[in-house]
């Protein structure tokens, strides 16, 4: 069955998804404490790290499984806003962005698409969450799409129904302001069939499912 | 860094870990409570199900990330003992074992290799663990080794402290009579690091993971 997942949403004791404030030297803004605990490493797979697997290794180790296409928002491909300047910008990640597929940027400036070695692209599309996601599918080959945030993008997609599963995770930290993604998402519980875990880091993982 | 792992290692109340009586009709003995919840759909990602996405798929989906050979007791390849009866036995699992890579057996009866269009190969080996290990790890391409069970190789390996990971799962069942790990492991959780999750089903996830 396809679906379409949101992996590893960090969210603060105070309910912020990510900070305000990006910049070119910030690109979490300032929600630096919110991804402390998180360990990338582990996205495709717990062997890419030489630490203890932990239970949150484990379950951050989700992200990659069976995803064949990413879509994203603007802010998270980059701090610009408008029209792009032309200053060679191809992301935060360098030569080798950790998606190693394609990927979907959604923006009212398209430009040219950019290819990576590792199997990563960036494509950038002016269109509806519905249209980039039957893009995103098309591009998938028979895989899942994963939603990759920030959250503002998770926020929209969860307005138009279109997530099927979403792994939350709860950090304890306090932000003080940010980005929330519940705003127009009343009772969303109601859609989704919710299991939570807590782990010893202090971390609490929920899985969100949606009903069929 | 290379790893030795097991995972889902299913032990019951009692500390069971696996049935005795294994017969052509009964793969795992009289340990059928043991699997009952345990859902081997997910062992190569969670996008293999249509079901929700719970915390045990979740941590059951570890078994085959960056796996690149097992090694498994001749118990678990099939019932047969002694001299192997000329019957065209090929192990449990069919046209497509779930492997997917080099699986070496311990059984002091070697006999021809076998292999799969799916990537799966059976090779027989009568060896030690430790030989065993050195022949898997060279097939495994740089990726890690999984120590498949059953419960009496994974208890070999263990005494001969060549296992970095293991992955135990307590399952709420009992089984009164049965296979055990422990008899010659006295004080064994001295050489690891634990971590321990229960879910909502009733498991408890244990991750083993070795002190360096």
């Amino acid at each position: 069955m396809f679906r379409t997942r949101v992996h590893n949403l960090l969210i603060s004791s105070d309910g912020y998804a990510a900070g305000n404030y990006v910049t070119l030297d910030k690109p979490i803004g300032d929600a630096g404490a919110l991804f402390r605990s998180f360990d990338g490493r582990v996205i495709h797979g717990i062997q890419g790290i030489d630490d203890p697997v932990t239970v949150d290794r484990a379950m951050f180790s989700m992200w990659g499984q069976g995803i064949g296409a990413e879509i994203m928002g603007r802010r998270k491909f980059g701090p610009q806003s408008g029209e792009w300047p032309d200053d060679g910008w191809e992301g935060w990640w360098g030569e080798a962005p950790p998606f190693l597929t394609p990927v979907f940027i959604l923006t009212h400036y398209p430009r040219e698409s950019i290819e990576f070695a590792n199997g990563t692209s960036f494509h950038f599309v002016d269109t509806t969450p519905v249209e980039a996601l039957r893009l995103a599918k098309e591009a998938a080959g028979g895989l899942d799409v994963r939603i990759g945030g920030g959250p503002t993008t998770v926020s929209e997609f969860l307005q138009d129904d279109l997530i099927d599963f979403l792994h939350i995770v709860t950090v304890p930290v306090v932000l003080g302001s940010g980005v929330q993604i519940g705003e127009h998402l009343a009772a969303l519980e109601n859609h989704f069939i919710v299991e939570s875990v807590s782990t010893s880091s202090g971390l609490t993982h929920q899985l969100w499912n949606r009903k069929t």
